[in-house]
């Protein structure tokens, strides 16, 4: 019993080198139109699984399953898509082969295509991770990309931001139980690093200062850091997270074939109808560089995600981020 | 030969524990005038000593020397004073007892006292852990403390700084090497991730978004970090960068004896003239809680550090930032 089917890409070529019998996991929500004009695609965002999509969708939701047909790709890395986790050797752990945002769009596009033969998307979305991937749809496949909302992410991994995965990568790799990926253990004194380190930058500072932990039921900052974000990595797979922060790094527009890495001529060539909703207070993917890219874009618009939860405004944590969000896509869908 | 000078506490007792033969290292520059009117008193940063802090002091700058008398204590913990790196067993590496911002400024007014005799400083000022102790100079001794500058710093550290902290910290004690404080060689993996963590922290997004670190001579982000960031942390002591986090995390002057934890009224008892100077993009002393502390205050104004810099505002790399500190300081002396 899964929750989720597979996709056979049989030989894949990863940016990094080409594995046998890939695999894309995905999920579908609602019933695809007879004139396959419902599609809705939702990539999942860093260490997420489809699940972790499903506060959008239902038939009370933004993504409202009685209308649109859902589908839900799992990112390469994730451990449900083809991961150094579940890849046999030769390409198994640190093995495994570095994937593009790019990768996973072709792939997805297969599935589209091949598989549903679906000619046009109503509207991609995706938080995080996920608006990476929107945008690359965007842009990859103009003419198939109706609408495009870029939740928390943006169109391509900023300095900054580069700087922060590093930092997570470093407190994940200074545990000598990494082994360089071959580890015969989980590090769990890197993963437990890397998910305090994700603590600081996951929420704003005034998530903290206004001590909302408290009345998420952990009354002390230490109890918000053990009980909630330790166990949220504790058994995750280290080269899962290494592969995906290395897809993140990566993640450009420009880097498109015919781009030349021009990110704004990129930006550019987008004619999907568009909004950008990046958190107000999101420390990694400030709403300035969103502003910057809705700039160069031809019908886009800026739809800052108001609150303190920083990057996690785009996680359906907090009620209100999350009304913002369905009633951005609900209007975007409308038009 | 050593460039500064020792005050003998004798036996000391910190927070968490007393320590026979403690040493408060300092450094005077200019002339005591003979009514002792004219000292300042600069206590140094994080991982700092008082040379980090010669960029305010000399004939031409903001702290004049051929006006101020002005002394910089070593802070406990940074490899000058007394620190886990310098003190023989039984108080030695992680045996070193837990030091408060509190111990620091007890300790700098014995030196200020019976040393130096003065009775009153014309100011006291630091950046970021400086300013917890200038913060904590004004709430224990308002009688002595005439004008008060906070410089990218707080009165107490925020809950999101203690999460920042918590990451730093996780980090550098995720490499085993550390053996609990008992390592035979440095922990080198533990401080270049500290390091790396560190770097997404102390400068801002547009920092890194405007590239501000190839004018620095850095051709890439991966130069920037291996050149410029490893070095600073690569031969320091993990032990006194945790003794120093230790301090940093329980800052707050709301723990002065008398204000029974509460920190409003701490900042309402500071009769100093003040000023509070945030870095305008400080990611882990965000300007609002300079502006809240100032609320709280008698004499207090708020002038926050424009620029991109973020938290290394406050450490006179960026010329733009360390004019308008230093005309900040001019000013508030004039008053």
């Amino acid at each position: 019993m899964t929750d989720h089917e597979i996709f056979e890409l049989g030989d894949f070529a990863f940016a990094g080198g080409t594995v046998p019998d890939v695999e894309l996991a995905y999920r579908t929500y609602g019933e695809l139109a007879a004139d396959k004009s419902n599609a809705v695609l939702f990539p999942t965002w860093f260490a997420g699984t489809h699940t972790a999509n499903e506060w959008l969708i239902g038939p009370d939701k933004a993504l409202d399953t009685s209308r649109y047909f859902v589908i839900v790709p799992n990112m390469f890395g994730n451990g449900l898509s083809s991961s150094p986790s579940n890849t046999p050797a030769p390409y198994d752990r640190g093995r495994f082969p570095n994937v593009t945002i790019l990768d996973n769009v072709t792939a997805q596009h297969r599935l589209i295509t091949e598989h549903f033969g679906i000619t046009r998307l109503a509207l991609v979305t995706g938080a995080s991770m996920g608006a990476a991937q929107s945008y690359q749809w965007a842009t990859s496949y103009p003419d198939m990309v109706q609408r495009l909302a870029s939740i928390t992410g943006s169109s391509h991994t900023s300095p900054h931001n580069r700087v922060f995965l590093d930092g997570l990568r470093s407190a994940l790799t200074a545990d000598s139980a990494f082994a360089d990926g071959d580890y015969s253990e989980l590090p769990h004194r890197g993963l437990r690093a890397f998910s305090h380190v994700l603590a600081g930058w996951a929420l704003s500072q005034a998530f903290y200062w206004e001590r909302v932990y408290e009345r998420l039921g952990f009354a002390t900052l230490d109890d918000f850091l053990t009980g909630l974000w330790e166990p949220i990595f504790a058994n995750t797979d280290a080269n899962d997270l290494l592969s995906q922060i290395w897809t993140w790094e990566h993640a450009d527009i420009g880097l498109t074939p015919g781009f030349d890495g021009d990110t704004i001529a990129a930006l550019a060539s987008i004619t999907a109808e568009a909004v950008a909703l990046p958190g107000e207070r999101d420390l990694y993917f400030p709403p300035e560089d969103e502003a910057w890219a809705v700039g160069h874009m031809r019908n886009a618009k800026l739809s800052v995600v108001p609150g303190i939860w920083g990057h996690l405004s785009g996680g359906g944590h907090d009620p209100e981020a999350a009304a913002f969000i369905g009633n951005a896509l609900r209007e975007l869908l409308a038009r």
